[in-house]
């Protein structure tokens, strides 16, 4: 679709695990589009994934790397330039875990620990990731950084617990950052607030069923999944899109301007008729 | 409650109709809190609401007029400060009504001529308010003006229709005038963004008791009503909040910052489960 | 640049005025990117700009419209679907002027009269636009509708004046029909909030250089210009944003995100410098 | 001013350092106001600070503690309980600090132990703050918790550096605790973000009077100062302001609605045209 927007342009994705990953279907797409690029993800999940499929469809190098190791993201850079013959031109993450939602402690009971950790997979890496780039000088003039965000970071989703403080700390590493590199070098630094997708990593939450039921619903154009997605990250990363810089750019099918739709209300209210009918019921005894 | 937090203050209270409307509330929430104020409102509300017996609860001067006549404002001000003594020290706007909605003209098909009432009555009314009190300087230094207002100017509701736009406009010119007003005379302009609240006026909007119970479950403090509502304004007329000004406030229990509750996906799921149990039902035939 | 993203997709872009206006490069970049489309602007500023030379560089019909037409606008969807040979799939709302700011009534002494003309065509015509492509069924699935927008709407300019409401207007006209039109039909709407920029119709603007001074170093990557503009444009016409809806969307060079960059500062400074060594000079008098 | 608003209202007040801190200014007014509360800061800042002074003022007791310490805050929450007979009413957050500003590591070289430590004192604090006031169920219903807040939050300022990312931190918190806090026990909690504000922590930040020139002129009713700011906290504590929750509250004369002020805009220009008369000396060299 993207007709070698991206012919020339080099970049790093970090973050594919398998198929059903954003970081897969960006790198498929960006491939297409004419990109070239490396390949990160962390030793564990290049071991459990099917990041070596993607490597031979892509062409593109594996460099495995802890996001949160600065020596590690220095080795990425560098080995990246050296393989693509140059600097990059655009810079993927798609990085986030907390330990505190995959060992089940809620938000009011959190083991700090763990909260330390979220923050620093989720969005100091993020700015590692940077700082490293900018110190090694990584980055073309004109190029692009992508993080991929939710919505969770500015309302409140039951569940989502310490990641919504991981984005919201992960967006304003994006303006923060971007002030810089915009400033100092003309790269551009974004966020992509993506609908809830169903991703390996993603799968796991509970309750994701319904609320994905509830966003579609919401959502005038449906929720966007992964390969919409992708579309929107080639986009940000060709020259279309030179002066965009320190946003978050919500890519849901309309949800965050939505404050009930007919359709969502209507599913709402079958229940509430129920309960309702219910409570008279109980009210006749 | 308010302690005499407005003792020696004097205002105008625009929109109160009857003992349901918020800026009843809030004239008795002021009367209490040591405020004296006229009211105003138009000739047929005040035929048909009971603004009489406001007046005397409150021992409050009744001025009709058309908040969208310019003539009939600047006699409100200035009988206002004729009765009251001098100028005013707040002014309340809660004045609202879609003729696109009354005739039950969907957003696809509104009349333009509607539209135009909806905003010269709910939005443009603001602002010739604001310019006549300007031009006659007709308030104090360190005055506040509050006008009402609600989320459908950020997110869309279905149903709310062009009340929507309007309400966009009402908070731009909160802000755009906020800038003049403050700047020349230090008066402070906010619009309060507030829970859907049941008034004779809005009772007849279809579906409202969905929405609202909606809210209510999805709001962590549950919807603000019309009593809270009085008593935020109080504060914001109030010398506690003298350097609060171009602010939309959000006073609806936190709705605004919700993306999803458990109460609110409880309830949604119930009937997302009973659908969902029909299509199984239905797949087995 | 945009490598035939465009190919196949017909459109209709209004208020292109001379080669200054932004929605004159978007249609030069929209003819590149292998796009047919009309032209639509009213027939004085036919008459006394050159759309006839763009008509020719494009190969696009010229079909004149005052836009706050209801008739004129049908007249506009209409032809184009004949001369395009089909629905659309983009529409460019390039539109606004304020007969306050031309005859100089500043925002506390505004002319009511033409506060509604304002509103009617800066921000009106695009709802009137959308209801009549509604009707008609003008536009494909999947098509994307754009109108060109300014901070003004969320922050306030001095000078800017009823333009600032009417962006704000506009704003939420996109979100309330972008429900509707993405819900029945999976068309997106959009606004782009565009740095300020030259153009003819914007360059009388009383101390416009000297703001756009100030957003030029204020702006890490600098102010976008109208070419920055019509590439973003192509993106949210192309395939690449479908999922992309009810959204204002920054096109600034960063501006919006910042509160004080470091070279704007520096300018500030130069000037309290030499203030502060005026007032110690007259404390020696 | 608060006449009694506070009457019978219990809280703690952490942050206070001397008659320069906005806590202090909020112990004062909140003592004026009625209210009974201890004070906490650290063992360093009470014995280099003035803490005794404001508490003997006050009648308050000084609870030494580390705000990143889980069990020094158990010991507050439990201490202010005996000592007060009962439940709070409200908690003040006024706490940050960054080693890499003191350190004058910019944000592009960062030392990620500093930012650590940045995130934990200035952010995390107050999710242990919270945590620990849940799990003692040390807050009354109806209870209100606020921390003090920046713009910085939300745009870039050159040189606020990591602190613009632990105040994201820090806000986010508050929504996301202040969902569960409010759905659970009905305590709100808020931020409010503050004008810049001369105190003896900020003093020393580098460039800081050439901003404040700049907000001051931004805002229409200038800069909010620590008094301003304590009467906003007294409201925020007050009965008259129960549902409002999960917000982040700018307190700041109107500096973030404005994008550009005639005052700030004429003294940028004085430059300019000096920048602009010295480039035409030199041009004629």
């Amino acid at each position: 679709m993207g007709s070698q927007l991206l012919k020339g342009k080099k970049g790093i994705i970090f973050g594919a695990l398998d198929s059903k990953s954003i970081a897969w279907k960006v790198a498929e797409l960006a491939y297409e589009a004419g990109a070239e690029f490396t390949l990160s993800n962390t030793p564990t999940a290049i071991r459990f994934g099917e990041l070596n499929e993607l490597s031979k469809k892509c062409n593109a190098e594996v460099i495995p790397a802890d996001a949160t190791n600065v020596q590690d993201l220095m080795h990425v850079f560098e080995r990246s330039m050296e393989v693509l013959g140059g600097k990059v031109d655009f810079v993927l993450h798609s990085i986030g875990m907390s330990l505190n939602v995959r060992k089940k402690r809620v938000y009011s009971d959190l083991e700090y620990s763990y909260l330390n950790k979220t923050l620093d997979i989720s969005a100091i890496s993020f700015h590692k990731m940077l700082q490293v780039a900018y110190k090694l000088d990584a980055i073309n003039e004109w190029g692009s950084v992508v993080a991929l965000s939710y919505i969770a970071a500015q309302r409140v989703l039951y569940g989502y617990n310490d990641m919504a403080d991981a984005k919201a700390l992960l967006e304003s590493i994006a303006r923060s950052f971007g002030y810089i590199y915009g400033r100092d070098r003309k790269v551009r630094v974004n966020t992509v607030s993506q609908s809830p997708t169903i991703t390996t990593a993603g799968s796991g939450v509970k309750g994701i069923s319904g609320l994905i039921d509830f966003t579609e619903r919401m959502s005038p154009l449906g929720n966007a999944d992964a390969e919409d997605c992708a579309n929107y990250c080639v986009a940000l990363f060709s020259d279309l899109t030179r002066k965009v810089t320190m946003q978050n750019l919500y890519h849901d099918g309309g949800f965050s301007s939505m404050g009930m739709s007919l359709k969502a209300m209507a599913m709402y209210n079958k229940s509430l008729e129920i309960e309702m009918d219910q409570e008279e019921l109980e009210a006749l005894d």
